[in-house]
This record gives structure tokens, sequence and C-alpha cells, in this order.
């Protein structure tokens, strides 16, 4: 914006404009570069350059939905800010359920997605010149908050097996430090870290008194049954932990906005400060949806992580194919594959060249760690999930094709 | 959140954490002197707290959200930072035909309602330690955000009729000032602000090279037809003008978050990365809601603005009873009227009183300028908008028996 008249040049001031300090979304970013784009008829786009489903929600979901527009009058009104109780309670018996330990409904609160729980914890955690500990490559949404929050997101640098370090996260900690924040499975990189690892960072994250925030978005496809982790166990889980989840992949409810930050009673009732100010509730169908998909999807759900760990198999047992031709998988799971290319250019121009010539759309690794680690330039994340193991066998064909196409 | 074991205490270190800088949601805050509360069969309890229809939207809106469930796809999955194109377009032609001037659909963007139109705005705008100018009484919920933005809200002190001086704006702006924040018609004075001083705003501002933020969240129920202001007409208004709109109060789809940003391309590319992220994409059913709702309901909408002055005509009209009694109606419109009682407690003791004694729920004037305005102590809102004629009626009795009441 450019000032206007004998105004004051807003560049000549101290302070940097919150929206200035960070980078345009990669998501958009990628989709711009299918504009004006027509791809041939033999073959047509293969988009895995976003980590949702691309199939809408079982009928009778949707009829739910339906019937909640048209019979619940209360759900069209201001819901609480916290969310539904009947939503948070289900939530808290469900983890329970799957983790030990005691979550009650006034651990739970409801948010518009996974990235507002983050964006609300954040808020209860940090002020301006903080700092928050980031393994790379990052979550790009976590990275664009605290740029705009004034925090310093520290990179950690993870290990060959794209796994975070306890020790090495010590070393990084400051007395502005407030929160180390990992995500599991993660995303970008797939990689579903060890309950003894979670445990470790907890301890970690409690002898410094920071928070430990653990966004498991993809929980529901982890490839181990049973709890990913023991930290629930702990009596005194919630003077350290801040637990993140979605709704939005298990149901399919990307496009309704449902997610959820289960933490300490007190943390919540700072949190209904920011929610409350910056959504007023989430949005009521969306939560009503996800209320009747955990009371009644559970076979459903369970039929949909089988296919999703069958396609993870298809990426992890067809890649010798990639790796002749020099490519290594550094990461599978939840919808992803992390992958090191063998091209002499930069993944940030080898993924816009891979739409124009295979019509492939996936993100380039320099958009989750931008600036920091230089081996983003030979990465690439694919989200496989939404392809089936044909949709991969087509995928493989084409990266190979790149080999031999001018 | 109590710190463990060797770490280092919060509130030894120098930064504020964004929530701690804040005082509690007002409106959830008043929901909690309900709790434990029984009332009267002969005496239910009127809520005119909260600024929001109480009943559904219309059937056939209902049924166009159901269909659009059972059979769109798309309404299920991520949609558009911005918005859904066909919404934006619909409101720039929609602004366009109200107010002149030239909206294009590259100046609007949809939000998860005008709470978030507003907290994006002041992330285009600001950094820490700068400085917005808000009129007192404010809106709670832009002081809120400010706070945890590590912005100074300038409190300008308003006249006699509840309307802010350009002057004494003037005299307030410092280097540091990045905007002046208006609402109109006023929340939560319900004052109508004349175009002229909508006009003398702007000017200032561009005067000043800062922004206007003109949130217009109520304006379907402005008293007078036309354009409430001319600042569209001006043909570089996106240089200065930043105007909110909600979607939520015309159709009753508060439970579904829609509200809207229109200002410049340029500053669009800087919203764009708050909304993603703090939201990814606003809620595609309620969008698709607002979008029916604006092509279809402009009859009933007419119907219902005309409803809400009949009210407003019986707050006005009713009123010489209470000022007998030593009352002053301060400001009325949209859906408020904003009281001064003459009872010798504040109103922050009196509300809840209110509640308890004549069951009665409204908001002390103290929510809206707390430890800035004095006179926040003598003064009520009254959210009248839910009440009809013989509602008003029986809210005026139940006032005036305070004055016999123990």
């Amino acid at each position: 914006m450019r000032p206007r008249g004998g105004g004051v040049a807003w560049s000549e001031l101290m302070s940097i404009v919150r929206t200035a300090a960070t980078f345009a979304p990669p998501v958009m970013q990628a989709r711009r570069w299918l504009e004006g784009m027509a791809f041939p008829a033999q073959r047509p786009l293969i988009n895995v350059s976003q980590a949702a489903p691309v199939e809408p929600p079982p009928d009778a979901l949707r009829q739910v939905m339906a019937d909640v527009a048209l019979s619940r009058d209360d759900a069209h009104l201001y819901g609480p800010v916290l969310g539904l109780p009947a939503l948070r309670a289900e939530l808290a018996a469900q983890s329970t359920r799957i983790y030990g330990g005691t979550i009650n409904t006034s651990h739970v609160a409801i948010t518009s997605g996974c990235n507002q729980a983050f964006a609300a914890a954040i808020a209860t955690l940090c002020g301006e010149g903080d700092e928050v500990i980031l393994p790379t490559p990052w979550y790009f949404n976590h990275k664009m908050w605290l740029d705009m929050s004034g925090v310093t997101a520290v990179a950690l640098k993870t290990d060959a097996a794209l796994l975070p370090d306890p020790e090495a996260a010590q070393a990084l900690i400051t007395p502005r430090t407030r929160a180390i924040a990992l995500v599991s499975p993660n995303n970008p990189a797939g990689v579903e870290y060890p309950a003894e690892l979670l445990q470790a960072f907890f301890d970690l994250a409690r002898r410094n008194g920071i928070a430990l925030i653990l966004d498991e978005t993809y929980r529901d496809f982890h490839s181990q049954t049973g709890a990913p982790h023991g930290l629930f166990m702990d009596p005194d889980w919630d003077d350290t932990l801040i637990h993140l989840y979605s709704f939005s992949k298990a149901y399919r409810l990307t496009g309704h906005r449902v997610g959820a930050i289960v933490t300490a009673p007190a943390r919540l009732a700072e949190v209904e400060k920011f929610l409350d100010t910056v959504a007023i509730c989430p949005g009521q169908i969306g939560q009503h949806a996800a209320l009747w998909g955990m009371q009644n999807l559970a076979q459903w759900l369970a039929g949909e992580r089988n296919e999703i760990l069958t396609r993870r198999g298809a990426i992890e047992s067809g890649f010798h194919r990639l790796a002749a031709q020099g490519w290594s998988l550094l990461g599978s799971g939840a919808y992803f594959a992390y992958m090191a290319h063998p091209f002499a250019i930069s993944s940030a121009d080898l993924a816009p060249k891979l739409v124009r010539d295979q019509s492939i759309l996936c993100l380039p690794g320099t958009m989750f760690c931008p600036q920091i680690d230089p081996d983003g330039t030979q990465q690439l994340r694919i989200a496989f999930a939404n392809l089936d193991t044909s949709g991969i066998e087509v995928l493989f064909e084409r990266l190979i094709a790149m080999h031999t196409s001018p």
C-alpha cells in the first residue's frame, strides 16, 4: 500500500507489519502454476500438492449435514466459543480410549480447523521476540503464523531419517524459547515419530518449563494401531502438552473447518480470548458432522486407513524404479512421500516444470524450509493419498519419463 | 500455566504473551451470569446481550444448504483462501450497486466472519507497538484483537451524540498510527455516522497516509435507504478504505461464519497470508448460503429491515417512561439501544443484578471501554433486535420495576 499525500511512509518506521514478515501461501502459489494450463487428454493432471481428501464424505454423513441444516434451528446460530459441548465430550472420551490417561471435556476446545488450533496455542504461549523450535522440513503454515506473531521459528535440523534429536533441541533453548512444535505423522515428511522420541521431547519440554505442541492431524492414518505415544498417561500431562487434532482428514470435512486443541483448562480460558476474536465460534454444521462421524464412522475410517496404508505400500514397493534413476525416498507415511530428486536444478524450478512436462502438481522442498535448509532444493513432497495404486503407477512412470524428456 | 522443574518462569521475561495482554470475551462472561439461574415461569429470560439473530434463516435458505450438502461434492473440500469466486463477484456487484464507484471481484475477500476480516486487516497494517484509533465506546473484539497484536488502541472520545470528531482524531495521530477504525451503524451505540462525517474521516486518513477501516456489519439495517456514504465513489478509494461486511446479520448465518473485506487487491494478497494460516478457507456451505441469500432474499431482507426499524421506533417512542425515571437514550440504531441508567452503582454490577432481579441479560458499558471512559459505568447496551414491540414493552416494564424493587 502506498501512503498518500504528506503522510508518513510506513517503510520509514520501525515495526514490521505482521503480514510483511512472512511469505505467500505455498498451496495458493502452486495452484497458480496451473493457471492457463491445458493438459492433454492422455495425460490429465495428477494433483499431489495438497494434504486433503479430494472425495466428499460418505453419503450418510452428507445426509446428516442436510438434516441438521433443515431441522436444527440452533445450528444456524452462534455457538459457544470453545465448541459444541457434545463434540468436546466425544473427543475427550475417544482420546481417553486411544491414549489412556485422563482427558476431560474441560481439556478440549474445538477450532475452525487445526491451523487455527496452532495459532491459538501460540497466542497463549508467546509474545513479541519469543522463540519456538520447529524441526525442518517444517509445516509452512506453522512457520507463517510464527512470523506473523513476531515469534522466531528456530530451525531444528533432522537426521537422515528426518527425525529430530532431543539433545540438539536442548542446545537451541534460550530464555526466550516458549515451545517445541512437532507434527507426527509428519507433514511434509510423512515420518511417524516413535513413542520414545515423543516422550523424550515431552521430558525435555517439561524440564525446561516450556510447552510441547504435538500436532496429530494425521493420527488416524498412523501405521501402528493403538496409542502412538504415552504422553497422556502422565497425570500432569497438561502442564506441558498441547495436543492438536483435525477432523478434516478422517471424515473428509476440509470444507467445513473443524479441528481441536487438547490442553489444560486454564490455557483454554486463554485460547477462548483468541478464538472469540478471530472466529467467534466454529461453524456449526461441521461440528455436528464431526460428532456424528466420530460416533458412527469408526469402521468406515478403519477402511480408509487401510486403503491409505496400501497406497503407502505401493509407493515404497514401487520406489526401486525411481531409486534406479538416482531418487531416494526420505520418508513416507500419512498422506505423504518426501523424496530427493537427482536433477541438477532446484526443486523450486523442478516443481513447476513437472506441471508443464508431466502434468504433475506437487510441492518443492523449498516451501518447507525456505532459506534454512539447503536440502530443500533437492526435495519434493508428494501427497499421494488421493492416488490409488494404479494412479501411483502412473505417477512413477511420469517421474521416470522426466529422465528422457528434453 | 506454571512452568515445571528448573525452567525459566515466564513472568520473569520481557515479552507479554499475546492472550495475557487482553481480557476475557465479554459475551461469554455475560453468559456465565446465567449459570445456575432458574427464571420464574411468569418472568422468563429476556436475552438482549448478543448482537445476533435468534431465529434460523428462512426455510428456502435452509433447503439450499441441505441441497448443497447433498449434491455439491466440492462444498466439502477446501476452497480458495479468499473465498468462492461467485460470492466475491456477487458482493462486488451488489456493493457497486449500493455505493457506486468501482468495486471489482479482485477487491473482495470472504472471511470466516467479520471479526476475522478486522483481524486480517490489522495484520496487513500493523506491527508491534503501532497504534490504531478507535472511538469509544468501542466494539470489544476490536480492542481485544489490537491487544493481542501488540497494537495500542488509542481511545477517541465521542460527543454527546456518540459521534467521533475528526479534529480530535487528528490530534491523536502519531508516527505509529496505522489506521482509524469506525463501525457504522455503530456497535455498541447504535448510532449511524452521517455520510459527511465518514467522508471527513476518509479525508483525514488519506491526508495522514493511514487506513480507514469501516466496519459496516449492520448496514442492511440502516434507517436511510441508498448509499450510507460516498467513499467508494472516489476513483482511488482503495488506497485508504478497508470496508468490512457481514452476511451473518442479514441472512441469519451467524452459525456459519461468513464475512467479507473489501479493499485494494494488493492488500488482499497480504490478507491471503493471514487467512491461509488462521483459517485456510471460509466454510463452504455458509458461502453458498450467503450467495443464494444475496441473489434471492432481497425482498425478505427489506421486510427484516422494516421490522427492526419498527422495533427501534418502539424503543424511541416508549423511552419517555424510562426518561421519567432518570434514564437517557444515548443512541439507537441497527440492533442496539445504548442507555444511561440513573442508579448509583456501576453498570458492571447492575448488569448481573438485572439478570437476578428482572431476568434481563444485557451488557454493561464497562465492557465497551474498560478503564478508559468512566461513563461506561452508567451505560447499558440493549441489543433489542430480537424483541418484538410487545417484548420491548415488557423490557421497559421490567427496567422500571428496578426502581421499586429492593
